[in-house]
């Protein structure tokens, strides 16, 4: 197979409820990739989005990654029979000439093609992603229930606790088990109220995780680190600098996580 | 003052006087900063240029960084007195919204826009930028020889020492008297060669650097590193994966350089 066009459009995203809470003017990207396969008298195409934390790259999609699938020939992108894409040819494809250290943006614009190239690997396969992953990898990809959490809990103007507690409330009558609140941009002392006020709805710390979207230097991740550790918390995300390895692995020494390999 | 309009291309470049080696597809992207004051008549226009060592960033300049600047306000972009632009400002205004973590390739497209407002900066103050930094930074900005290298090097599909040698020669007959040349490609005892290659032709190991591209891994970056140690090279450049920190600061450890602090 090969790759007959990419569509890609940037589209604005909304993430907060409440409109008291300023979205940043985020997008993000969404792709469609068009095979030549046919099923049912119709090509076959994949589609993907990137990133609803941030920006789109639609720079980068268009001017780098996309051409290089397009040139792409059926050697360079398929498996050794010619009948579905090969996805560790197509990332060499799409990463040929890059340097090394183009991290963060980079790779969502790769991860979005990415994405849009496994949904038609499993539409030529007649079978759902997962069950192919499965199949690909060796490991049992036998249906089971998949934990899935909601993410919130950001800093309301006024009224912090109640309006925390009233968002929390709604996420629970959705259906939702588990939980994501934002840290870091409070005192530790406020943060922690924040998370007693949600566990309190909760049946234990298991069902909440907290993210700092980067807010701590080394010392305040560490003492976060420590105040958290006894709530038995889900996980503990982007505490600091994302390449100040140094301060994550300190903060890995006090913070234990509760997740058993395999459970996350 | 404000910016009242960014401009921009994409230009292809050429590294290589040599055809046999294939140049990528490498581009920059070139910047215009048109500001609202005036000199003699016209507005003063800041230029920058992104690295030539890999690709433009036309896409990321569009999208975030350009719209940016152009949407900052003057008392977001210019100094007290508001007759020139102040960048620490103007960088803050750029990167609002951004998240940490989006090293490589987005530092890039901020640096050509950067570079573009300090050139009307100085042009503001009448002064050359060499001068207006060190009046900024109360730095002595005399005059003086400044060292330039040429950078080559890489390697040559036949005839590898042969044909090194020559452009070395052309590039000392050019005037340049400090030289940098690619490593990492071959195995170490045909790079060790080749720098002796280099090194008759230079007064001393001062006067060559190498680059090896980020190719080495740490057995191979510590190897090489004591095998350099002995020649007294100028430099050690992009050793090993850009945020392998450890291994660089392994290579360190074995590779001291002999640039002594201000000299480089």
């Amino acid at each position: 197979m090969h790759i007959k066009e990419n569509r890609e459009r940037t589209v604005p995203i909304s993430r907060y409820a409440d409109p008291s809470i300023p979205s940043g003017g985020l997008d993000t990207s969404i792709v469609a990739v068009v095979t030549d396969v046919q099923r049912d008298g119709a090509p076959v195409v994949g589609f993907g989005f990137s990133s609803i934390g941030r920006y789109g790259q639609a720079g980068l999609i268009r001017d780098r990654f996309s051409p290089r699938l397009l040139a792409g020939s059926r050697d360079d992108l398929s498996t050794e029979g010619g009948d579905t894409i090969d996805h560790f040819k197509a990332w060499a494809c799409m990463m040929a000439g890059e340097k090394p250290g183009g991290h963060g943006v980079r790779c969502v614009a790769v991860g979005t093609l990415d994405m849009a190239i496994w949904d038609p690997a499993a539409k030529i396969a007649g079978l759902p992603l997962y069950r192919l992953i499965g199949e690909m990898t060796g490991r049992d990809a036998t249906p089971g229930p998949v934990p899935v959490y909601a993410s919130g809990g950001y800093i309301y103007p006024s009224d912090e606790l109640a309006k925390l507690e009233e968002e929390i409330r709604q996420l629970l009558d959705h259906g939702f088990t588990h939980i994501k609140i934002k840290i870091g941009f409070s005192p530790l002392q406020e943060d922690l109220k924040r998370i007693e006020t949600v566990l309190a709805l909760l049946p234990n710390g298991g069902h909440l995780a907290v993210d700092a979207m980067y807010r701590y230097d080394r010392e305040s991740g560490l003492a976060a680190a420590a105040a958290l550790q006894p709530f038995g918390l889900r996980w503990f995300e982007d505490i600091c600098d994302p390449l100040d390895f140094e301060t994550l692995a300190a903060v890995a020494n006090v913070y234990a996580p509760p997740i058993a390999a395999g459970e996350a």
